[in-house]
């Protein structure tokens, strides 16, 4: 029996390649987690086992793509991005949308248990929605994330604030809404530090920075190199010669992948690591 | 701290609303379910376990959506389809796609252990990736999901017959290829028949022809109705009232998902469950 | 010298097709036609010529791509209608935009004179923009029609009690506007006729209805055929035998491009011109 | 009468927005030029005054539409260049196609008898279809447009050859077409020099180089500033105060649009024109 007379349908499929030489994020999002954050009692303002999960996903997703060249995330969202010289998947954006997506949700799912030993999941599971966004130059890609960790201070500073005039000040949810409007960061300090002793520098950094996973190699000296100029220069994605790529892997698979907790909004973090808009694998650092 | 400096990157995000009254069919596929098949050691030709997992999972998504009208599965895929009418998400790809890959993989992950239950899942885990396809007549939406069950049987008749010249016959894998090479679906009927007393239409139904799940209402008489005209006719995505759709949804509530393993290519499947075109729940059927 | 270095920045092109089987409109508009009206003196509410203008403009369209089974025109707009199984210029949005936008201006610009015989065109020069829209269904195509020829109808009758106001009844445009504010169809009539002896239905069809443009072949009894339920039924873009194809296209060639102004809400339009919807040519008249 | 009814229709429009930050090239291009050749008998290998008809048409376009920041021609086709900056009719690719398609076809029809003044135009009327393509960064864009002028270079000089080879050199089309077959760049020049007398590099430059349209203001010079650079920095559209956008709107509209034939692979051109890729317009010149 041939196949050819239904065959037809698939000329309704239509491309969907994102623009190359753009840089490619492919932000998750988890679905309902308000409801899920009710559900498993997850800590207020911030579960750590929870983050803890989500980094141990996102690392997961870095390994097994290699062409992630930085990922970060905060709360129940993650963005994971592709090289502007990346072709992975002829750049499609629903193969890339959906395989960080299901890798993602793959290894949640997986490693809840270790995080959340006497908590066992239950249906509906947690879920994430996933879209991708490409961004021209660098520094677009720099401002989107700087976006997303300065909205990680803010929401971390409101609610950190929030949760204290409740758990600690005794107030109802409507009274510490209110005591909140219309306050600077500045009065939230202030609220913290003279009702609650708190000093929010001290609080944990993955709370006040959120999460950044990447390759390391060993940090260069900022002064060396103008990366995000050459970046902007390479116009066309470069050919790598076999054997230079074969290097490449290599030493990308040696590296380790570490989840960290930094300011990516200063240069001094993409100064110090030019492989990671470079695309080009620094030196894998000695074990101790 | 005010984050508009940075908030300009959300402009590079770009719509993805799929052409509204059309069918929306999301395929998920098995990401190099291969070396799946072999790490696990999956039986050859087919894996019930692994396919009784499939379904599982594909039902969840069924449950958790009841936007999906109707979804078809075979070996490592699952189709399901969104009515025309339906505006989940606006009908944005990225959206629709990475939800069903996302609560796929989950319930493929969570229910892992229950079909497999002395073979625990190792690194990397098992992913699927996915993709949203429109189709704008009935007609072509019913050639799609001939398609792919056309597919599974000229698949499994191939492969029932490759595996039973190597399992039972003896053969090499490159013998039992040139064996069937140029064959016909009656050669291998022949084949199985003569040399190892196999009749193929003894064979599972779940082999032959893939699964299909649906809400289940009470059959209807096929020729009281013509479903498919009406649905073509439909111009417009129907505006209910608010009480009648409350109605639908309890309706739909009640209604048990059911795996089944029917031919969906004849009339017969359709006009006798007008509601999976129609999308108005029919009769849930007493209980016994 | 090869010219192979820059060839990359072809795989920059995106392509753009619009979706199988669905009925594509391209509508055309005057840009600042305003402006046009006020430097050429177009008279008000409608000025004959302008809209034999575009009409001819229109027609030549029709006449150079035969692929545009059907196209209706009001004001500086009209819209082209290329039937669902079309797969000319393998249905690139831009190039089916572009080239209907083209044809139009050409035929505009050089048959200006035609029709302003004494108006020299000038610098700036009367130009049109276009889109492309996808319609799934036959029933959405004729409500698309429909939608241009209400509104030519709504606007018609308001710009003709408007300017009657000002040229007849010595209003200005604010006592004009503030007469009407509020009116409906019925008062407006009411105005026309008490104060101007104006029958509205007595003004010209081509203002109040517009303009269709079709090929014109033998009417048929409208009861012997339901067109828009077989083309909906229609799957697949009908593969014709190349002898078919041949004869099709000597008939159309044939058959004279028509300017009507008739009403194409109502069924009785479409029924009496299958060939409109079923793509296939009729009977062509015998010359009187 | 409301028309409500039928309005839904609107909702099937899709955007098509274009990536921001990105440059946009819209490309012009004859349709069926090869037989508008043949029927008004265009001179062979080139026609200087179809030629010139065409650059008056584009120099009207970027006349009309200050947004273009350069545009670049030869044979057929014109390339039109919108600045990455630039949000003109909200990116869309349709409006800005179809925008330029119809001046620039307005124009050539307009002044085609002030080029052909013997010639009569007729039916079918030239027409021209476009595209839009998004270049990220600057190396990109110029690359695109060294693309073009080498690829007029490589046709300008098989066809100089070809046509000296048969109205000249008296040969028939297939003989000529051997004689070239395989031949490089320097054997072409030995055959225009040797049997012809010819030195290719006398023929007129807007042959060999085709023709760029741009504002022209003071040269500057090429060692005072890295535009290229700068212009990749830039990562959000710059956001100018009121007032200094009127003083680039009088400053632009005081400038000359020029049409040259000049060198746009090297630097030096871009390296002296600052203000076409960072548009910001340069010193108007003194009248002399």
């Amino acid at each position: 029996m041939a196949n050819s007379k239904f065959e037809y349908v698939r000329d309704f499929e239509q491309t969907d390649s994102l623009l190359p030489n753009t840089w490619i994020v492919v932000r998750v999002d988890g679905r309902a987690f308000t409801k899920m954050c009710a559900k498993y009692e997850f800590e207020k303002p911030n579960d750590r086992r929870a983050l803890d999960l989500m980094n141990a996903a996102a690392k997961a997703v870095v390994s097994d793509l290699p062409e992630v060249t930085i990922s970060y995330g905060v709360s129940d969202e993650y963005s994971f991005v592709f090289h502007k010289s990346c072709n992975l998947f002829e750049r499609r954006a629903s193969k890339l949308v959906s395989t960080i997506v299901s890798t993602f949700t793959a290894n949640y799912v997986f490693s809840w248990s270790t995080y959340f030993p006497g908590t066992p999941l239950s249906f509906p599971l947690p879920t994430f929605d996933g879209r991708a966004v490409c961004y021209p130059g660098v520094q677009n890609l720099r401002d989107y994330l700087s976006w997303r960790q300065v909205d990680c201070h803010i929401n971390n500073l409101y609610n950190t604030t929030f949760w204290a005039l409740i758990q600690l000040g005794g107030l109802g949810n409507k009274d510490a809404e209110k005591t909140l409007a219309g306050t600077l960061a500045s009065d939230k300090n202030e609220i913290l530090f003279s009702r609650f002793h708190i000093n929010y520098n001290n609080e944990p950094e993955m709370f006040r920075k959120g999460s950044v996973i990447f390759r390391d190699y060993e940090l260069v000296d900022p002064k060396s190199h103008r990366v995000a100029d050459e970046m902007d220069d390479l116009a066309e994605p470069t050919q790598q010669s076999k054997s230079q790529a074969d290097k490449d892997k290599k030493r990308r698979l040696k590296a380790r992948v570490v989840v960290e907790h930094l300011d990516i909004i200063k240069d001094d973090f993409w100064d110090r690591r030019p492989w990671i808009l470079s695309n080009k694998p620094g030196k894998v650092p000695k074990e101790p």
